[in-house]
């Protein structure tokens, strides 16, 4: 994963990686609005909930060129992004992401 | 503060602390539900918003007979118990109770 960026790429890659992102956040809303909050002792698990998703929403969304093919492939994998919003990077790029989401 | 606490002051007081501590909790809960939330992003402060109260709570309502007294006192000044559920306790006790949320 020590692919060289071009503007190109890199313009794709901060589109993609906000799209993946806002997905990201909204799974994780969606998921807040199906708890059922119903007194102050479910608010205790619930900010264990939030402290959780958050620690692992910003350990995934690092942006670093170095990590950012990781960050599209776990973006991938977890239904953030679709492997076809990547599709005008460069070719080694591309196909990088592409072999390791399928394997 | 330093008195001593009968059976009876003993048993008055677990119920009170008890009663004291659920109004706490149902304020906390009832401003949660006051709070709009509309977006992962409102989470972070939600979480901050519930640690601090947590803390809050906690740091209050400590069961040790040396420091019944003063939880005692915040939670008749934030209103979460009245004076008067504490009639009955031994005289020294109330009273000193009574003489501080009187300040």
């Amino acid at each position: 994963m020590d692919h060289s960026w071009s503007p190109r790429d890199k313009a794709i890659a901060r589109r993609t990686y906000d799209e993946a992102l806002a997905n990201a956040k909204k799974e994780m809303f969606t998921l807040f609005k199906e708890q059922s909050i119903a007194s102050a002792d479910d608010l205790w698990d619930l900010e264990e909930w939030i402290r959780e998703r958050r620690k692992e929403i910003s350990s995934i969304f690092i942006y670093s060129y170095s990590k950012l093919e990781l960050v599209f492939c776990i973006s991938i994998r977890r239904g953030w992004l679709k492997l076809e919003s990547l599709e005008g990077l460069s070719p080694p790029i591309f196909e990088s992401i592409k072999r390791i989401v399928s394997q």
